[in-house]
């Protein structure tokens, strides 16, 4: 077949797979398996593998769509090549799902996918050879690959590297870096190009449009993917389309544009459907005997198999558990979502100001900047999966009278550092950071939790940085720094908010100042942000079970901190406690100590936060707390422990 | 003219300025004074201004080459544009000495160039409303002032934003996002490639490849060049383009093919010989009046007017004093360089072992692995200006039994720590980091000092951090890192190492644990890397002129930290005094702390390092050192301070 230039020309799964059906995808157990099935077969398993897929994101919730659209592409690469003695790449890795179905890892491991003891959500070196590189974090995939096959050329072995990307990854500047080194580095390996005409939101800039045109133009398809064809079907092909491309090369495509990776060195091949398993083990197996750098240009439909998917992208981009009939997000009660409230205040306060802007990178949704892209679109910049340059944008914008709010997750403004430090604060411009899924993401696991921000911000000069002990707050803060004329950052975390109301206006808190909330005489807690809850709630049980007085400060900021506060309370108290949802490692608890050694003040002091170890993912915030001794109980102990320490 | 389509058809100046006669530079107080002068002036004071950069920078030193490439781009630039209101951002900005002499900063400020009070090597928007953005870090240029054309688009102004970047940018991922968003962003923008064939080194990669064709390709200059200029010479010609521009998209480039940069969506025009005054002044006039984003590709030499600068590229790029007339280096007794021991070093144990590979991001030079380029090819990488790529490629390396090292400015891996910590760490992948440049680099100033290294790599769970007392710890280090399977971490200061002899055998040091290097009963003095140096002169003048038994500890790892050691050491001293060269917040003194803190001691501590703020260029590192409270004297009055303080 053609391949489709529109994407509903894509087939759909005819019929579910029935209850009592014994399951072709049941007697899958590794790659070895998968490749002795006849042909025939596969078309029923990528049914079997789209109905597990549904049955347990629905419960668990996860990465739906990504993982719907690569079902076909997945099964013909394990069928192409041969892990794990071939590398496989997967960017990102969230569209793995499919890959470790196929690799020992269905049943009850994958049924507890992104719970604790069950499948992790993304690839990962610990969890099978399968899985040659970990990721959650998009745009590495092509640099990781390039250093295997790199590894490869220098070790003298003969296996193949092949690296996943979805469309989305070219708007990534790590991406680009690596393929302007491929053709330097090896002369040996695969890069598919998933593309779904997608990155999380709607792609954006110009390789968006760019692939669109070279997926749709009539004249390059025709004389270029019927020239493909006909090679790939030859005996001699490999040969016949190297001649094509070198007179292709020295005519400076006379009579066919040459592709943006042709001049990047890369043969191009494609568009091909990427749900037509044969069409892609054919053109998979040309790319396998390739002897220069190769890029397969696979078209895929993103959800497809779920109607609801297919008819909203976004939200099944990483899906909430779900009813898998309807789409419908499975209700609870919790208060609206942190990033709810950043999102519909931000357009409010944009409306008022329209100095005011939102950027994103490629997550409008998840930041909750998708409220203002559809309230006031000019003020609103999405800028493709590009973390650096959304930052450094940003500060080019606050030199002339803009006021750019960043909205980025903790995680991935680890990006930004660079940009954070030489663009923005060194040169003081008042661009406004924030940060969601700052502490635990428990699913998504040790690539997603924002455990690390306060220490890689607390290093940067004339940062300000900030976290809410609740959403009112949260706006004063939003307020308060975007009056301000300096670079801000405030980070909270991910899911539901504390459900208080947020009055009509919002107040300016004073930079560096904490707030006492419950005066106490034998230790002060300092928290910041929702650990301020915890705080209380300790300090009432202490009050009850120990009938002890242990106050409470709302820090609010971590830096400037309130050190004149802070050192009052080291006057006065035994002990002093910290309490953060971030590592230990020079973060806040680190703040506090540094603050007392410069007054020369030798309080003890007890810093509570998590250990210096990457957390996995698991069920909840509860089990992964209780794993990493940050329970209820095990914060108790430590503070009854330090105060027995402490008592002179 | 025609453009050049080789370097050595570029015309050389053709005398110096006599020293009797009156410069014409000495009458330029602003650009509006360049304005005035007839157009037969301006290759007289071309001459003059690569004189005078001549003359500073052989005193001074600085950033030879760049310079001098880009005296009549510069010229023009200021001729047709009106800073500053109108905005160019200079990428990199080491480039800008021209502007700088342009704009009211020639005479007593400029000879001072790089030196305390005098004019910074970089764009500095406090020194002058014509910096309209500061820069050090390459990249970033396309990025800030794209943010500058979408806030006078928001704020409904008329200015011109250029961006200058070399061809080096063009390999850095930043670069590439924003060039990726430029036609989502604005309708107006003038980007001016300023190519030089080199990024520092010379350029590697896909991009350098396209570049040279595009620059010397007859058939795509002959028909390209020649309507270029039919237009630029037209009245109505900016029109005429415009069809043909649609007409190129439309036929799909039938006839002739389309530049990289017009997939991006940029009206390309090119190549205009950079050193050609008149011919600048028509291509940036009409690129003035393009109503959609612009690419002028400009061909420069670099160091042009100084012979031995063509001669020796990398040399000149950032240069010690010189002799102006045979490019000599002045000479000092100094021992050899940190860079020079680890890149020896480097190729020493990359001789040993086929495993061990070298990875620069466009430093061979700079950081030392010039040396392992020479003797080893394939066991060295240069991956352009692309931080991240680096890592994430030394990552995929490093899964298949290579051993990378990565070398990279302290500075400079600011850019990295995401793949630091998503890529190897949580991995725990056998990468080594050298860090070179950590620590002052005085006459650089603010965006190169490495002061903020171990703060943003201490919160990374997995990473072991060190720094060498001296150039033989260094091997031992390096040793150490090579034969361990971990990611690790060393760093050591810009300049000269200590002048120690380096035993021939290496040592593996046992990691975490510290060297005791002399007992004390007054105080402990824990002291990271060349701050040894510094402590031992501090504990003999206090045994001196105080009579104080002050202990000396070279720490060797900030992270993992000698806990057993400190500990036993907080037991018995009255005060622990931390040492390092670098800030205060987050860094080695806060590891100390914190391990005091978990352990539930509260000897007193005091911390000395950089304060929490940027610190300017200056002469040397003893000024800047005095400037900042680390003087010798300074440092002694502090630990003087606090013993009394901490006296029972």
């Amino acid at each position: 077949m053609s391949p489709p230039t529109n994407p509903s020309a894509f087939s759909q799964p005819d019929r579910p797979v029935a209850d009592g059906d014994a399951r072709v995808l049941d007697a899958i157990n590794s790659p070895a398996d998968l490749k002795k099935l006849p042909p025939d077969e596969l078309p029923r398993l990528a049914r079997e593998i789209r109905d597990e897929i549904i049955a347990v994101t629905s419960r668990n919730g996860g990465h739906v769509g990504p993982n719907l659209g690569v079902v076909e592409l997945t099964i013909a690469l394990h069928r192409v090549f041969d892990t794990p003695k071939d590398q496989i790449v997967f960017d990102v890795s969230h569209q793995a799902y499919v890959h470790k179905l196929l690799t020992g890892r269905r049943g009850e491991f994958f049924k507890k996918l992104r719970h604790t003891g069950g499948v992790s959500g993304f690839c990962n070196r610990a969890e099978s050879p399968h899985d040659s590189f970990g990721a959650g974090h998009a745009g590495t995939a092509l640099s990781a690959a390039l250093g295997m096959a790199a590894a490869r050329d220098l070790n003298g072995t003969g296996e193949h590297v092949v690296a996943v990307c979805g469309d989305g990854a070219f708007t990534c500047g790590v991406t680009m870096e690596a393929l302007n080194n491929i053709i330097t580095s090896t002369k040996r390996l695969i890069v598919i190009l998933n593309d779904n005409e997608w990155s999380i939101a709607r792609n954006v800039g110009a390789i968006s449009r760019y692939l669109t045109r070279l997926s749709t133009s009539p004249t390059y398809n025709k004389i270029h993917n019927d020239l493909e064809k006909f090679f790939t079907s030859l005996p001699r092909g490999q040969e016949m389309h190297r001649t094509w491309m070198k007179w292709k090369r020295e005519t400076k495509d006379f009579f066919v544009e040459s592709s943006l990776f042709e001049k990047y060195g890369l043969r191009y091949i494609g568009p091909v459907n990427g749900h037509d398993i044969d069409e892609l083990a054919a053109r998979l197996e040309f790319a396998k005997q390739s002897d220069s750098p190769i890029l397969v240009h696979v078209l895929t439909k993103k959800g497809l198999g779920l109607p609801a998917a297919i008819n909203s992208p976004e939200k099944f981009h990483g899906a909430s558990p779900y009813d898998p009939a309807t789409g419908e997000t499975v209700k609870t009660d919790a208060p609206p979502a942190w990033q709810e409230v950043f999102g519909r205040t931000l357009t409010k306060f944009a409306k008022a100001d329209p100095r005011i802007v939102g950027i994103t990178a490629a997550m409008p949704s998840g930041t909750g900047l998708n409220h203002l892209a559809a309230e006031l679109p000019r003020q609103f910049f999405d800028v493709g999966i590009a973390e650096e340059h959304a930052v450094v944008f940003a500060a080019g914008l606050a030199t002339k009278n803009i006021r750019p709010v960043v909205a980025i997750y903790s995680t991935f403004l680890q990006r930004s550092l660079d940009p954070i430090l030489h663009d923005v604060c060194l040169q003081n411009l008042p661009v406004t950071f924030c940060m969601d899924r700052a502490g635990l993401s428990p699913n998504d696991g040790a690539t997603h939790h924002g455990l690390f921000d306060i220490a890689y911000l607390r290093l940067v000069p004339n940062a300000v940085i900030m976290q809410p002990k609740d959403e009112d707050e949260l706006v004063d803060m939003m307020h308060t720094a975007l009056t301000a004329n300096a670079p801000m950052f405030i980070r909270y975390p991910r899911g539901a908010a504390q459900g208080v109301p947020v009055k009509a206006e919002p107040s300016a808190l004073p930079v560096g100042k904490a707030e006492v909330l419950r005066e106490g005489a034998h230790a002060m807690i300092w928290a910041l942000g929702t650990m301020v809850g915890d705080a209380l709630a300790l300090s009432d049980r202490l009050a009850l079970e120990n009938n002890l007085s242990v106050g409470v400060v709302n820090a609010r900021f971590a830096k400037p901190l309130d050190s004149e506060l802070l050192l009052a309370h080291a006057a006065k108290a035994p002990l002093l406690v910290t309490m953060e949802d971030h590592v230990i490692t020079g973060g806040f608890g680190g703040a506090v100590l540094e603050t007392l050694q410069q007054a020369g003040v030798t309080t003890p002091v007890e810093c509570i936060g998590w250990p210096d170890a990457f957390v996995e993912h698991g069920t909840d915030a509860a089990t992964l707390r209780a794993a990493h001794g940050l329970s209820p109980e095990a914060m108790r102990d430590r503070v009854l422990r330090a105060l027995h320490s402490a008592a002179p």
